[in-house]
């Protein structure tokens, strides 16, 4: 099959698949349909805390959007970065921001796509516009107190002003890049809880996705679609976090910290639910694997060129028709889906020959961008100036 | 005495007089010693409903200042004023910004100062500039919802989010203009009330001016003075504002109207403290007449021409040495000082007389505006677009 013969309906599907929420795909559709240009969709990334194994989840997706002829931006929400920050000055904000280009950048060629593939643009780059500072004061105007303090996780934990302005600067996001659907990670999207001890009461969040989509119109813009991933959990459940260390592996952590890491979750049998690294598994090493085989058929897409400098036959790969292989014992095992590993797990007494498998499967896929790092004396430099010796949040 | 030979004393007692509360006038007093330069003071104010008589205190005010040798400035709060009308868009708060330069300008040239002695300047001539909005934003970092909330009488009954910028707003408004000083009503100060149902509740209010001085240093800008003067009451006590009619006379009300509305105003006999006839003796017609008399004998301050087009005696005026003059029952009665106005006013069974001399000196004061309206063309299609009919606020 030739890339550029996609049909709309596979150029849509592989817009979608392996996205556990999907709205307003109607218009992508529409836009496929016609065919006098290609969708556009925009990634917003934060520049706080340093990218970790979290960040490759969209990255891997962004490949499906590339393949199926998507026009995209990766957006540096600087001054988004700088309101929820607190501390630090916004020109240690310009230095995080050039961190995460860095970063981000060797994540896509680590994954077999070039970083050129995928233009970076600075929320600043037009935020200081006169247009956009008006649309911000009159999205300022038709919104209220309560939805935007109700609106996105960065207002709900804080007492501070700045973050309240976040979710305006992310739909003015999504107008100013003449995006069709803006992508982000689940926790983007709004929910409705009911709470265990209390069957009356609920936790209702507003997404900065809702936000979008019931403000944009007031604006007499136009409500986009919004594209949601799963969200890699950190190794012993709960959120994988900049702020967490020991839930997090860093894109630059070392073989032998990966290594550290991925040995001392804590495995109960049984216990698939909140396991970290089978969530590895599922949402990086899966689709890598499932990447790698659709190139070797021929299958990449509408018009990327996708591969160079990916090894043939990563650990975590094997024949068609598998999603995912391990070593035990000196025995290579093969897995027809991913319910057949999350089933073999349960049962499993020790999980050694499963932590290696992920830990050297995650050291390979990160070699690569600390192997780019140490030839980058600019990165390193921008490293010390983003995240001076102890500085995290 | 040569206007320009003003001492540092009387130019800082020209500047503070009258005034019930100012707070940093030491950096005032420090500029006028050191002699380099003028003072630099702003006003400013929010175009939303029509100007009313109240406006004429600050305006009044604002003679002494020039007479002082400040540098003064007008601030057309155009973007604040957009961001608590609710309803109006910015091309309608556009006309009433003209509406409020016309009515404002007409007032000055009424009290005997030429308009063009005060200039002007939109906020939004530099509110669109990337200066300021990063400005704006860090503001925002550094400030927390709760001072925000409170800060402000706008903030304060709305449930939507675009009153709280205007705090910010204000406090660049000091930076932007290069002002030492910004003069405002009382109701720009802070307050703490003990409430009288409860001795241990209070309400706490942080004022415009105090969220100011509190952040501006935390910027890295110049603490200001600021300087507060008295607001005049409604008619029939509480608030005059252009949302309550019944409260307030409008700058462009004909004879008939101010007179009516005068004449309707409730008089209790012993009542001093919430009548508005009385309030505005001692902020408007003491304070002109004290003007006439300073220019009578050649005190017109450090650089100013006053007094063109003003009447020479208008029905308030009496000899030197006087407050107030009033006509009862053919005779013309002189006061010495306001109080012996308030004592009398207390004993008074019918307010008649008093009323018929409050409308009459209102009348003369407000006729040339008037005037000047019938003949302004582009006055009266501002206010077409500005205040459609039946919208009012």
């Amino acid at each position: 099959m030739l890339a550029q013969t996609l049909s709309t309906g596979e150029r849509l599907s592989l817009i979608t698949r392996g996205l556990p929420a999907v709205s307003g795909t109607d218009e992508i559709q529409a836009i496929l349909t016609e065919g006098s240009r290609s969708p556009k969709g925009i990634w917003v990334t934060v520049p706080t805390g340093r990218p970790h194994l979290g960040y490759v989840v969209p990255l891997l997706k962004m490949v499906d959007f590339l393949r199926a002829g998507v026009d995209f931006n990766v957006c540096l929400g600087d001054i988004y970065g700088f309101l929820i920050n607190f501390k630090y000055p916004i020109s240690q904000v310009e230095q995080r921001k050039r961190f995460y280009k860095f970063v981000l950048g060797a994540v896509f060629d680590a994954i077999g796509v070039p970083a050129s593939s995928l233009p970076f643009v600075d929320e600043s780059s037009y935020a200081y516009t006169p247009r956009h500072i008006m649309d911000m004061y009159r999205l300022s105007a038709l919104s209220s107190q309560r939805q935007l303090r109700e609106t996105g996780d960065e207002v709900g934990v804080s007492t501070m002003f700045g973050p309240m302005l976040t979710p305006i600067l992310q739909a003015l996001d999504e107008e100013y890049q003449g995006s069709d659907f803006d992508f982000g990670g689940l926790d983007q999207a709004g929910y409705f809880r009911v709470l265990p001890f209390a069957s009356r009461l609920t936790i209702c969040k507003r997404g900065l996705f809702e936000f979008a989509e019931e403000l944009l119109p007031k604006m007499g813009y136009k409500k986009r679609a919004h594209l949601m991933n799963d969200m890699l959990p950190g190794l012993n459940g709960g959120k994988m976090s900049a702020s967490l260390p020991d839930s997090k592996i860093d894109c630059l952590d070392s073989p032998e910290t990966i290594r550290n890491k991925i040995m001392a979750v804590q495995c109960r049998e049984g216990d698939a639910k909140t396991n970290g690294l089978l969530a590895i598994v599922r949402l990086i090493l899966i689709p890598l694997n499932r990447l790698r085989l659709e190139r070797s058929w021929g299958e990449i897409g509408y018009s990327l060129t996708e591969g160079r400098g990916v090894p043939e036959s990563p650990p975590y790969a094997g024949p068609t028709g598998t999603v995912f292989t391990m070593s035990v014992d000196g025995t290579t095992k093969h897995y027809q889906t991913y319910l057949e590993i999350e089933q073999e797990y349960t049962q499993l007494q020790s999980h050694e020959a499963f932590k290696n498998a992920v830990s050297e499967s995650v050291v390979q896929i990160l070699a690569p961008v600390r192997e780019s790092y140490s030839r980058n004396p600019d990165w390193q430099a921008a490293e010390k100036l983003a995240y001076p010796e102890g500085e995290e949040e």
